[in-house]
């Protein structure tokens, strides 16, 4: 029993922070029960009722399973099942009609093999890379829907009807979820994306401002949180992706017009990627031991701690500027001082002969990543507004 | 028009090369069409459908949304639908039976409170990455079978019948798609994700291989497919969790017995994915112009074909150990060997000045991924079988 308690207790303690991390979970639970509750009341009025019957409940599966999370999956979903549902419920009747004009014989069997083959090719459809990104859930309802309907027919005679009255509570679900989720407390795809965006530039540039310091010894210990931060950049590429596909579906909202750039944010995201993979290759050279500065060290030093710290200073204005969507004027300062910084370092290398290739390790990096930095970095000006 | 024919033409090329690329997806596509009209048959028995009436539409419903591509996403999802219909059809006659109790008046409310509650608490389970990974799908049939049994009996007399009826149909629908994806053409996902996982060693074996030969000049250009072959091992990881969480629910089947370690090639796939990150480095500096060897390069050439060539040829031998589940008895040879190369460099290194920094850039990648590497090879070593 102890032991049960102590999961309980733990079970408590990873809810609260889940809540804590992000209280629009807690809101958009609080949504979805309110919604399901609020179709559900369909249920209680008789004469609702009685003009659905058991259709009822195609309200309540709408709600369910196209309530999500933002309201760009929230809107996919909804759009996907509506538009599939009222296609294939029409092509449903219309195979229907067709069976019908076959004979009680030829009926079942033309039917069978509509079915067979419209869920055979749907379903290779789903392969498609661009169907499955956006329509991969319309492409299932569609099948869904189809079968439904054209067999339904089979048994039950007022098949119009029974579409009709589907197809209703269908859309009655789909405009309550669009509804709730966009006017109560809405949770932006596309908010979120351009916060994810700006935020993993900038923990590259938090990176990049304390590197220099620990790397050379001044200060530091190697347990901060900035120096992993970057980490969950390496592999943020789906999640961008996904948000990308999601925000492309919500109508304009705050800053964010109709036709916001949206392609553009991935190519920021892929960029940010890039850099994130030479971060990750200096990082490597922190964890090797520390040694004594040698003399080349302190040769080095002064330029690339410069260098380490403009870089940073320009990912973070470039990361402020895609936060407040401004253009970010004094970026081109902090990439001139990071290039006057490399030039310097170049020519001190020129002039100095080594006598130990160990140290080249600690230098190399710091000055092949900054060529990258500047691909980014003049490519985040671009783009900026 | 013409950009009409253009189109489809496309269109018809691209559903080639999708079917070409894996014939496994024709199939797959046949078998769900089969399956579906499989069980459409249910249809046209009079006796059957007497039996379960409109409860028989679950079956498809079941079938078009648990039918997945690989026999693991097939049995996880049916298996979540099966079981999160049991307990909420339960749950749901429990609290349906609760609120009758509480008379007339007393028992919209209370059923109408009890969806709201239990729809906001599940909602927010979804959100504990555990559930969100294996029993995403499960809870949403959880919600949704609770709201329908529970609301249904406010309207109708034979809830329990309508639930014993709805619990067979989409037990009958889950066991035909089980059946139908286990014994007809399997599509193991750990069999998908056994030889991902060797491909993706191979890949980086292949650049590793052609680097050392490009890099130094001495034959290739800039354009083969082995160079870019490894940066679809960069973003790999989304995938690899996917194939592993299938992996999880399948039954033994080949040469994977029963408890296979697929947690241990999440970590090879991790440390492969550490290891693209350098080659990521290392083919940076493949693109920068060609030069003239110089005096310096002439020295480490010799010394770092023989790095690169070894590690590529103790992946190579991990690859092929992973794929015929052996041990890898000569990697220990090739590592030795690379071990030995990557002296013999730091020792010339160590002896000669250097003139030009520039030169560095070129040693440097080298040098830095082979610590890698060697972490890599031997991990795996531990791992294969």
């Amino acid at each position: 029993p102890e032991r049960f308690i102590d999961n309980v207790v733990e079970f408590a303690h990873k809810a609260e922070k889940l809540g804590k991390d992000d209280p629009r979970r807690i809101i958009h639970s609080i949504k979805v029960g309110l919604t399901i509750s609020l179709v559900s009341l369909l249920y209680y009025f008789r004469p609702i009722y009685d003009g659905f019957g058991s259709s009822t409940m195609w309200a309540i599966i709408t709600v369910v399973v196209v309530f999500e999370y933002s309201v760009g999956a929230t809107l996919g979903k909804g759009f996907n099942r509506a538009l599939a549902t009222f296609l294939a419920g029409s092509l449903g009747l219309g195979a229907h009609h067709l069976a019908t004009l076959a004979g009680d014989k030829g009926q079942p069997a033309i039917l069978w093999f509509a079915i067979f083959l419209l869920a055979s090719v749907a379903s290779f459809a789903r392969f498609f890379p661009g169907v499955k990104a956006r329509y991969d859930y319309g492409v299932l309802i569609f099948i869904l829907t189809f079968c439904l309907v054209s067999i339904s027919g089979y048994q039950e005679a007022e098949i119009l009807e029974l579409a009709h009255k589907r197809v209703s509570t269908i859309l009655i679900g789909c405009l309550t979820c669009v509804i709730m989720s966009i006017f109560i407390f809405p949770v932006w795809a596309g908010h979120d994306f351009h916060k994810l965006i700006a935020c993993n530039i900038e923990k590259q540039a938090d990176f990049l401002q304390g590197f220099g310091e620990l790397y050379f010894g001044t200060k530091g210990d190697a347990d901060m949180p900035w120096l992993h931060g970057y980490k969950s950049v390496l592999n943020s590429k789906t999640a961008e992706e996904a948000m990308a596909n999601f925000a492309r579906w919500e109508p304009p909202h705050g800053k964010f017009r109709f036709g916001h750039p949206w392609k553009q944010y991935l190519k920021i995201g892929a960029m940010t990627r890039e850099c994130a993979y030479r971060l990750e290759a200096l990082s490597n050279g922190i964890t090797s031991e520390m040694k004594e500065p040698s003399e080349f060290m302190k040769i080095i030093t002064l330029s690339c701690m410069e260098i380490s710290v403009e870089s940073s200073k320009a990912l973070q204005e470039a990361s402020s500027a895609i936060k407040k969507m401004t253009y970010p004027f004094t970026i081109s300062t902090h990439i001139m001082n990071a290039k006057t910084a490399a030039d310097d370092l170049h020519t001190a290398l020129e002039t100095i002969t080594l006598e130990n290739s160990n140290i080249l390790e600690d230098v190399m990096p710091a000055a092949s990543v900054i060529s990258l930095l500047f691909e980014i970095i003049e490519c985040t000006e671009n783009i900026a507004e």
